[in-house]
């Protein structure tokens, strides 16, 4: 049994919503002009559903599909005209950014599921949908990646992902464990960047 | 009824060796060696025809066909060779990338309609194909991408993607199509850069 | 008759170990943390083989297999825990990446024969496998490629490449040709960095 897909789409799509205000954003703050911001949204809301589609191996969906074209016009859209609001919000990029990751990583993971992949695969999956959006926004702005800066960014997109890998496992595809493995991805995410916990750093010589 | 594949070809082979000649002329003004030169010409060239496969879901044909290698390796070799000469003519990574983008446009979309995408998606599908060669250069050079800089790029890609699939949509697949199209990308996009034409900026704090 | 599959797997898996080595020290260097350097180990040791997988396009094998998974994150375990002990070996990073270099180069020609492809087309696609990873660390961590500013980097690659296709194209499949090319891409590699051997660079104005 799996998770309604209606109800995935649904999250895949709020999530290209803000990775895609993740992105216009951060094209605003770099001073970049309308198509920027528009070309900046898209890419970081498509490219982590990009990379899980072409990692299982399937066509890649979310390129073919109007509703997340319009998701990330939309969001490109209301970052060029309401970014200066949005901006006053502190850390907005980020914030959208963790929503985006939390929703990526259970609908990453629950379609590597239905895909066939084993659990281990699936959290992976989850995790990288999640973080690839993101990754590419920072590449492309030539900032070293969140993702390897800091050091609760892979850890709860893991985490997220194995909600509803391990209910799955457990038995149960109910929707609420996507919901669950979203809110304590975007939850573990948002506390360990306020509170900059960090994770340890190697001995160097 | 499509464009005449051999068409097709000719514009596609066309695209990789200027594409080719803007990615190994970067690299000579980034004082690369020979194999700097050919592996930033052929990463340039092949790019965009290779997310494009990839995202039609089929396996990337540019990579398989020897032609196509031969485009870029004789990209390269010219770039190598003659590229202090090339250099005297101001701007000439830009004036090839804007070639490279009308051609690729074109035949971006023209490959998307054939493989029965929808005309939103084949146009975006087309500028994908015209602008991730460029995006690939500056990135690897460290530089933010000309798409995301710049007013008139994505733009151009677009209208010009949109010159055939509109012309499918009314019936005719005529190669006079798939020409006007890329004249129309590379003429907005060198009027627009050459007189700074901006898009507007969102509004700041 | 092909290499035997087994053999394959081994150089596969010593070839994402070192490669995650390769990653795992460069993010040990960079002051990542524990998190930074096993995601910079993961990506550096899959990337080459998931954009051979790509474009043979065929689903990425080396993301579904435990035995990848469980190579890199050794690797990125080594990495953090001894980290300070391999830096002491002078350009631990290039000599690992070296490693890597040729094991992926004889792999990836190995799996683009076995998939049909053409020899000149399997000569390039194991130079990419092999360039792939250390290509991605070096634009992540903001530095321009390797690959494009050291002469004997893609050389050693095709080299290394060309002897097992050469070899099948002669009729045998030995394994034996396949540890030839890769001591021939690892020793042309470190031969050449450590006499910094460099290609020509182009005629400037």
């Amino acid at each position: 049994m799996e998770i309604d897909p209606l109800f995935i789409l649904v999250l895949n799509l709020l999530g290209t919503f803000v990775f895609g205000l993740s992105g216009g954003l951060a094209a605003v703050r770099a001073n970049l002009d309308l198509f920027g911001v528009l070309v900046l949204a898209a890419v970081v809301a498509l490219a982590g559903g990009i990379a899980r589609d072409v990692l299982i191996g399937t066509p890649p969906a979310t390129f073919r599909d109007w509703r997340y074209l319009a998701a990330v016009t939309a969001a490109g859209l209301v970052c060029f005209f309401a970014g200066h609001v949005l901006e006053r919000v502190e850390s907005s990029v980020t914030v959208f950014d963790a929503l985006g990751l939390g929703l990526f990583a259970v609908t990453g993971a629950s379609k590597a599921l239905q895909f066939g992949l084993g659990p281990a695969q699936a959290i992976i999956l989850g995790a990288v949908t999640g973080i690839g959006g993101g990754m590419l926004r920072d590449v492309l702005l030539r900032e070293v990646p969140a993702v390897l800066r800091e050091g609760l960014y892979a850890v709860p997109a893991l985490l997220g992902a194995a909600v509803p890998v391990v209910a799955h496992r457990a038995g149960s595809s109910s929707a609420v464990f996507a919901v669950a493995g979203a809110v304590v991805c975007i939850v573990v995410r948002l506390v360990g960047w306020k509170y900059q916990v960090n994770a340890p750093t190697p001995k160097r010589r």
